[in-house]
């Protein structure tokens, strides 16, 4: 096998955050479901905007949170994604790269705008997200280049990718091409709601192999099993896909292997702002330990690592070193 | 006099904020000079942007965090400045108007982009801003609406408008529309060099009684009288101006007026996150402490309080209410 170019290369809905703070009401007012990711046309994200208030703006989606904590980590990273040519693709193109990503999915110059999705901060700390997906729907199989994706260790995918109309053809391609190189494949199944929409799609990928590694959540688990029996949930994932991580939010993870199931406890913290990106940073710790072959325990405090930084303030990039915080935290890196 | 229907309405350069923590070594490398405001032209902005790490983009513009201010602590508010009708200048029309402010100025429809500053936080939580005005250029006296500028108690002016070429003309305008009705007319100095550039004709606002309020922090009132003589600078500054506020950063500030000289400390804060913005804000609490008939203590003391909360996080806007803020600190609202 050729040396690999990049440790990670993530494919995924590039979209530009707009978070806001908002009360519970607001949430109800709006018919949003707490915790969620929800899909919005052009109209519907005007008229939450509207209502809306002052906003920090910043690059997101959640595959790219994900390589953009890699790349802080140390790690040699490539992101694929659609931004339009207008401003705000400008800046999300900024943002990626300043962080060290390589990121050279040709721009959409025409069809709808940048994605953007609006995301309230209730005062749990607890993100509600509504997505517009823009130009994220212009993804297709031509922009994935198959020397980039042979070149990388591991291609990490969301199952977000479900939504757009073509993308879900670029993510067959990009696993077939990947592992064609012998390389690995990973999937976050991204929100329960996702699950919900593709569930037999999802499972399909697992047991037919087309995915190595998956990211789950509880929420993402039951719904994928449909089952509110987590050991049930848990043994079935395991027998469905060689190796799972399942986080559990302050209840730490458990990584599900064919060695066993290994329980690690997340990382204190002192005060929860905003869950947006907890699940894309705890993959990116998780990804990074298992490119460095630091075993799956180191892997996944790592992983815990990343996500007690990013829930820690606004937004789901993380704003200090992550390989600076892991040699703090004597992990290796 | 007719009721007011505005207690301020603030005239500025409408620019929105790309923030991104920098080292010492940036600003060197980059010929900036720590803490100032420099203009830049279309293609330092775009050498500057590239060399820069990943951001956070806010809503910005002083005149207009300062108006964000007066409406979080409850004042009735209004802004005057030119975006263009781009991406960029709807995420700055939205901010300023679901921040309770009224914004009518009509965007321009051709010509540079939205105005952008590019702004490098250091390590000591200082600030350091990169302008390119793009839209901002072009506010002209046309958008002087003189029934609003009529109908505002004060009518809030920054230094700043000196650099765009027709911004002058509109400032004069309004000044002259507001003395005409009664109303009073408060000025920013807004930098020690932009008050190099246009000494002559600030000392000539002052003398000739076009502003009745003057805000300067220390380096600003030495260069206007080009003397590192605080005590000779201030006894000046009281002839020359019948209200001037002082800021000395943690040393608080001084109330200059017929009455006397008035020293106010500084709130003290837990952790100096970034400075952008504190001047912007002391503004805020003063002016709406003035409009509230709260005395010059209390409106320095609100000024002190709206500039320590926004020293202690990323960005120019308050993101707490700053009515809440002064009621748990027993100040008049």
């Amino acid at each position: 096998m050729a040396e690999a170019k990049y440790d990670v290369l993530a494919i995924g809905n590039a979209i530009f955050d707009v978070l806001v703070r908002a009360d519970e009401k607001f949430l109800v007012d709006h018919g949003m479901t707490k915790g969620s990711m929800t899909l919005i046309d052009e109209v519907r994200a005007a008229a939450i905007y509207r209502d809306m208030g002052p906003a920090t703006q910043m690059s997101g989606g959640s595959a790219a949170n994900t390589i953009v904590g890699v790349a802080s980590f140390g790690g040699r990273a490539a992101y694929v994604g659609k931004v339009k040519q207008d401003q705000i693709g400008g800046l999300y193109t900024h943002d990626i790269r300043a962080a060290g990503v390589a990121f050279d999915t040709r721009p959409a110059t025409g069809g709808p705008a940048t994605g953007c999705s609006y995301i309230l901060i209730t005062g749990d700390g607890e993100r509600t997200m509504n997505t517009y997906l823009g130009a994220a729907q212009d993804l297709t199989p031509d922009d994935i280049e198959p020397a980039a994706i042979a070149a990388s260790r591991i291609v990490y995918l969301e199952g977000y990718l479900w939504d757009p109309k073509n993308a879900k053809d670029a993510f067959v391609k990009a696993a077939t091409i990947a592992h064609g190189a012998g390389r690995e494949v990973a999937l976050t199944l991204s929100d329960s709601f996702c699950v919900d929409r593709y569930r037999g799609e999802f499972l399909e990928l697992m047991r037919e192999r087309t995915v190595d590694l998956v990211f789950a959540n509880e929420a993402e688990l039951h719904s994928l099993y449909q089952t509110s029996d987590f050991d049930a949930a848990l043994a079935q994932l395991r027998k469905d896909v060689k190796l799972a991580v399942v986080t559990r939010s302050e209840k730490g993870c458990m990584v599900a292997s064919n060695d066993g199931v290994v329980a690690v406890p997340a990382f204190s913290i002192e005060r929860l702002v905003d869950t947006t990106g907890a699940g894309d940073l705890f993959a990116s710790g998780f990804l990074f330990g298992l490119v460095r072959n630091a075993g799956f325990e180191n892997a996944a405090r790592l992983g815990a690592l990343a996500a007690a930084e990013v829930i820690q303030h606004i937004g789901a990039r993380p704003q200090i070193s992550l390989k600076e915080l892991a040699k703090q935290n004597g992990l290796p890196v």
